[in-house]
C-alpha cells in the first residue's frame, strides 16, 4: 500500500481528488507519448510536467507500462460505452452507426488528443495486450452487428458488414496520423462528416 | 559501371530481363518487409529468398535503403498514374473518384501484398523522405480536387474536400494494418466496396 494510504477508506474528498490527480497523469502522458513517443518518455519527464516529484507518481501507478495501460484501458471502456449508449437512444441503424462515428471520432480528438498510441500495443505486457485486442474485438464485433442489423432490415445496401467495418474503423484510427489539437480541422466538424460520409455510403448505395 | 555493363547498351531481352529481375528483388523484399519489418530484413535474406548471391543484388541496388525507396517510389509512381487514368476515362467525378479507390485498393492489396512500408518514411534517407513527401502531398492535392469539382458541379455534398480525404486514404491506408493476401477478403471485392461505401457517402448525403 502507497503512502496516500487504502483508497477504498479515503473520504470522498480525498477520492474525488485521486481521481482528478489520475486524470491529470494520464492526459500528460498522453500528450507526452504523442509527442516523444512512448519509448522516449521518461517517468522524469512527467514529473516535471505535472510539476511533482516522480515519488508522487508511484503512489497512482507502478510503472511507465501501467500509465500506458490505463491510457488504453480508459479510452477503450469510453470507446465501449458508446455502444451501449448508441443502442438505448437509437433505433435506426444509421442513427447508431453515426453516434458511434461520431462519438468515437470524439475520444480520438478530445481524450486523446489525437495520440496514436492506440494502435501500438507492442510496447505493454503480454497480458495486457491480450486484454488490449480482446477489447477492440469485442468493439468491432458490435460494430458489426449494428450493421448487419441494418442491412437485414434494408435499411444498408447489402455490404459486407466486416469490409464496412474496416473501413469505418481506418478513417477513424488513421486520425492520429494527422489530426493536432491546434490544426484547422476541428474535433466536431470532424465527427459530423466522418458519420454523414461513412453512414450516407452504407446508406445510400442500394439506390444506384 | 556494375559487372552488367552499361543498360543503355544492353539488347531489349537483357533489358527486359533486368527490368523483371528488379521486379522479382522488390516483390520478395516487400513480402520481407511486411513479414520481419524492414529493420530486421537483411540482404541476406532477401539474396536466399530469391536464390541468388547477394552480389547479385548491388547489380539492381546499391543497398537495403535503395530498395526501400524504390518500393516506395514505384507504388507512389503507379498511384499518380490512377489520377490520370481516372481523367482520361471518366467524366464524373464519382466515377474518377470511385476509379482513383478501386485502383488504390488493388496497390494495396496487389502491388504491395499487405505490406504497411507505405506509412513508414523513418527508414529512408532524409533526401528520400521529402521526395516521397512531396509525391504523397501532390496525390492527396489531386484527390482533393477531384472532391472539389464535384462538390462544385453539386455531384457531391457540400463535404469539406480535406476532411474528405483523411476518410478515404485512412480508410485504404488502414488496409495495411490488418489485409493479409491469404485472407478471407478477396482484393477486387474490396475495393469495390470500398468504393461504393467512400463514393456513395460523398454523393447521397446531400438527400437527407
Amino acid at each position: 500500500m502507497s503512502a496516500a494510504g487504502d483508497p477504498a477508506l479515503a473520504s470522498p474528498r480525498v477520492r474525488a481528488r485521486r481521481r482528478r490527480r489520475r486524470g491529470e497523469i494520464l492526459a500528460a502522458a498522453l500528450r507526452a507519448f504523442r509527442d516523444q513517443g512512448y519509448h522516449a518518455t521518461t517517468l522524469d519527464d512527467l514529473a516535471a510536467q505535472l510539476d511533482v516529484r516522480k515519488a508522487a507518481l508511484y503512489h497512482y501507478f507502478p510503472d511507465k507500462e501501467a500509465i500506458l495501460y490505463a491510457c488504453h484501458r480508459e479510452s477503450l471502456l469510453e470507446v465501449g460505452r458508446l455502444i451501449a449508449e448508441a443502442r438505448t437512444r437509437y433505433d435506426s441503424a444509421a442513427e447508431q452507426l453515426a453516434h458511434v462515428i461520431r462519438e468515437h471520432v470524439r475520444v480520438m480528438t478530445d481524450t486523446l488528443q489525437g495520440s496514436p498510441f492506440a494502435f501500438d500495443v507492442a510496447a505493454l505486457s503480454p497480458a495486457h495486450q491480450r486484454r488490449v485486442i480482446a477489447a477492440r474485438d469485442t468493439y468491432e464485433r458490435q460494430l458489426r452487428e449494428i450493421i448487419e442489423a441494418g442491412v437485414r432490415r434494408g435499411e444498408f445496401a447489402r455490404v459486407s458488414p466486416k469490409i464496412a467495418v474496416f473501413a469505418i474503423l481506418g478513417a477513424i484510427n488513421w486520425i492520429a496520423r494527422w489530426y493536432r489539437p491546434d490544426g484547422p480541422v476541428r474535433g466536431p466538424e470532424l465527427g459530423q462528416q466522418f458519420a454523414q460520409h461513412l453512414v450516407g455510403g452504407v446508406t445510400c448505395h442500394r439506390r444506384p
